[in-house]
């Protein structure tokens, strides 16, 4: 069976690694309800035509948590810990949207360290976020 | 009324706002539901206490979330628009730990743009991340 995560040695500058999720409605609702955050421009839809946006939109903070997705599940995957995080929100994201976190190794760092540049885009290929991830990455091989 | 927003012009450097929750176990579970990250730190007890963190943590996404529950709907409220974020996980966060997000205002900017410093404190005082928050504050008094 592969190993499900790759380790600090493994990974190379310019490796990639994505993530693709619909974000739904209900998402949008029950990151609400976890956070609190009620701003009428995420759940009240009349509101939210006479804004900027011209409907609801899907809370940043939200989308951007995908990143963390792949970090923990894909590359480096089992073992990495996230150390810091930095996003932009570009253009907005509306519930039904499908989001695409893409992650390119950016840098290797001592002590095992590893950054990434981290790009969003919309499925109509708009990048709505991008930032950067630093992260610890797994050291040893499983057993 | 008193209006549920603060305008940018109200806004003074050194302005205080937060927010406290305590995180739960159902919580992290939303949240793993919702962005697909069932890392085993965060959702497997057993695999958790062989961990460095001895125990299941909430995610950094989860928790670094709450800045926006006080951006939208306390501070400055209503009608503003998040740009940027940044952050430095610093210490594990639990499921049932008391979770307050404290912003400050840092600089005012060009443009109705506000810096934030924002620093996260678990129930016994602990910084657990600490970061940064840009916004686009809202510029007009509600009519």
């Amino acid at each position: 069976m592969a190993a499900d995560f790759v380790t600090y040695d493994e990974i190379q500058v310019g490796d990639k690694a994505s993530f693709s999720k619909t974000i739904s409605e209900s998402d949008v609702y029950l990151f609400a309800g976890i956070t609190g955050d009620f701003n009428e421009l995420h759940v009240n839809q009349p509101a939210a035509e006479k804004s900027l946006f011209k409907s609801r939109v899907v809370h940043g903070c939200l989308a951007d948590s995908l990143v963390s997705t792949v970090l923990g599940m894909k590359y480096p995957g089992k073992g990495t810990i996230f150390l810091e995080k930095s996003v932009s929100y570009l253009k907005p994201v509306y519930p039904g949207d499908t989001v695409t976190v893409e992650l390119t190794v950016a840098e290797k760092r001592e002590r095992g360290r590893v950054l990434f540049d981290v790009s969003y885009y919309n499925q109509d290929g708009t990048e709505v976020i991008k930032g950067t991830a630093l992260v610890l990455a797994p050291r040893k091989p499983e057993e």
